[in-house]
């Protein structure tokens, strides 16, 4: 990614010489368009459009909350090693305390916050001033078996990336390869989506699945799904960094497809 | 497909020395095994096994259940032209009249039979009729618009192959492209299984997906998803008429896979 | 596709104030821009636009190209029925006589031309007269086994698609599925592209793949090879008829992609 | 991946009796079999037979050869920490001294062995060495940028697999990115494959791909690679690692598809 890009997303009511207009206003500014991407949802009426220019930019920062399964993390963290996206990777928030031992691995910041019933208000208190402390732009919930409260997806709005693991709306909630194994599915699959205050409802931004036969046990499920989830969310926090995605009707744009 | 082989499909509860067992008796009398598949799901403790040896084989006879859309029937019958299958296609039972122009040029039985809310009944033990005096061993829906009563479904268990537009359980009833369009999704699917008294909720045979993007429209996604359709129902068939296919606790077992 | 429509395809050496020009000029002309891709290679500093609005339209004639194998003929055909394309099939041009049946029974214009070392020149120039004949705009070769000289290639440049059985550039030439199965390939492909002077060597407009193991033999490849076939020449044929496909350096832009 | 048990793999030529033989004297030796897959190449006459069944086990010892790119690694470092595999991965050995910073973070030993022309033949001697010090089993070259002699392929035959940034046979040796790029191909792929030694022609194990259309670049042709890469390399040595290939006239079986 060029550091040197400005972006533009513009979405309002369709009205004709909306392109010219915009794309005169750079011209005339000496903005040297390098892409533009434009959609007309010709249902609702509604023009949408993403110009790319040159300028000097600013690296996001960026949150990881993980649980236990700490594949996502992992692959999200050799990402950021050989520099595929421009952000900054400014802390890493568990509920599980052995995965400050990655963190220390890749020298980033680690907070150990452990969830139960009673403490749930008071540790998302403390996430939230963490997130304002390192300036976060981006969180991202790399497996993150926790709900978050509306004091946290309101604020964050399309702002907090998830991954569930199946391609919603089949199997929303818990323990969806059991699903699919009990229901005797022939694909499984994984989804990346902006949180909102509804469980796995947000606007989805990436989808992939894989073939699975009846020989797959539920282990096997689980073991094909993290190449899934890792892929499919990788690919969603790009395109958010790339600011390719415009969210609109609960349904995302993004502009890269 | 070879005319001259027999296949055994067994299931029962996993004991030490089936294979040895059933190999040993084909063996003895003079059966060539030409392929093996075998299956232990561990969880119920089911042993599944099919076995394929050389014999004369029998085709079985086909009828073809359609409404407006002929895409799936096309398709059908190109491939029965081309003798994908051993099977013959013995008649197309349709409630919309024009179909009868198709089964025309291609030489089959058609029969118009239009469905009403005052006439379902008369009508399906017309189809019932027409399913016996043809000999029928496989009914396939091929978007066929009607749902069928369990009169037809009973008897014909495990021997009605339906092709659902969406990849089940996801969008299971009546217009899933307008629904994955809603939903704002990133993949669009096609299932086929085996029609049960539930709706969309028989065994799953066969399912592939398509990515799509905020680029397409309603439209688009169907125009995508009928060749999904069509590849999905074809495979679907071919599994069933290759005996490649075994029911259990609501879901299949697939020996190519 | 909307016959109400006229597309603009640019493309010229990149210079700021291109997409203004235009936009405003279509603006100034009171013509309504449904639809803008854009795209600027800058390894060779070319830009290209593709620019979609209202009028009205006219259908190309297609020629289909056949030989024995008819899977891609019928599905084509299936489509044309279905209206999915804007175009009309005027002829069939076979080296095979049985293909004339298939062609009666869609009342299409038939030609039997068996091509022998001897009579290949004057042949070519029978198929050239009737291509003149029936203003044919589009030459498709669904499976034709025969190779084109360069006076047809040439006359018809970018206006003759080909399905060539395999992920090209691997295994060009004939009988690439007995290849695949000599290399052990566990992907199968078949690749659309424009028909060149040079064999198996023009523009490509669409690739797709299958997976494949160990138990596929050179008869389910081929099997499974077709299917794929079909999907990607009509996937191509599609996007040459709605003007989506601009052959720039013996590459294909594809704007719907 | 169980430790438990024990896999027989057998080929030779295809008679009557061969799976009755072998699961008789399982049956009779009290080995529970848990999985049991056969195959006949009935174009070369030739049977195959996987058969598992339960045993104690033992770890094979892993090492990896890495140049500057390290995706692969990271992937399969992280794969080893949540214990995915049954193996030891022993050593790294790298061209590249910076590697040694990740061979510290996951405590593992590493081998800076810098490849010039002069010291080509030495160097190979010193890796063999640390081969044989480390009692490896397996070795991965994940992204090694530097071609074995036969010395090594010769003695680790079956045993060294690569990953190979192109759909094999398309596009063998340096720079296929660019390669694919030039051509305009709608697909890359990767091919991870047993090295031979002829450079690229080694028994194919798995190979992927995806879509790519003519916005890519070759920086994007490369970074999307890169997940296929990760993918396909790890697929393969998971087939190995459970025993579940068999090389055979340059082909694999791979018993798990």
């Amino acid at each position: 990614m060029n550091n040197n890009k400005a972006i533009l997303l513009i979405h309002c009511k369709d009205k004709q010489g909306i392109v010219a207009t915009v794309t005169d206003f750079l011209y005339r500014n000496n903005g040297s368009i390098t892409k533009l991407d434009q959609h007309v949802d010709s249902e609702n009426d509604v023009f949408f459009m993403r110009v790319e220019w040159d300028l000097t930019g600013q690296k996001p920062n960026m949150a990881i909350f993980v649980s236990k399964m700490t594949h996502c993390l992992y692959d999200i963290l050799a990402r950021d090693q050989s520099n595929e996206w421009n952000a900054n990777i400014s802390i890493i928030i568990s509920n599980h305390k052995e995965v400050g031992l990655i963190a220390d691995k890749f020298n980033i910041d680690f907070y150990h916050l452990p969830i139960t019933k009673e403490n749930k208000v008071e540790q998302e208190k403390r996430q939230l001033k963490l997130l304002e402390k390192y300036e976060i732009n981006l969180v991202v919930l790399a497996r993150y078996m926790q709900i978050l409260t509306n004091k946290i997806t309101n604020k964050y709005s399309n702002r907090i990336i998830n991954i569930h693991h199946s391609f919603l709306p089949a199997f929303p909630g818990a323990k969806p390869y059991h699903s699919a194994f009990e229901r005797g599915v022939k694909i499984i699959g994984a989804t990346s989506h902006y949180v909102t205050e509804d469980l796995d409802e947000g606007p989805i931004i990436e989808q992939d699945v894989a073939h699975i036969t009846h020989k797959d046990s539920i282990k096997d499920l689980i073991r094909k799904g993290k190449d899934l989830e890792k892929l499919v969310l990788s690919r969603a926090i790009r395109s958010h960094l790339q600011r390719e995605t415009l969210v609109y009707k609960n349904k995302t744009i993004v502009f890269n497809r």
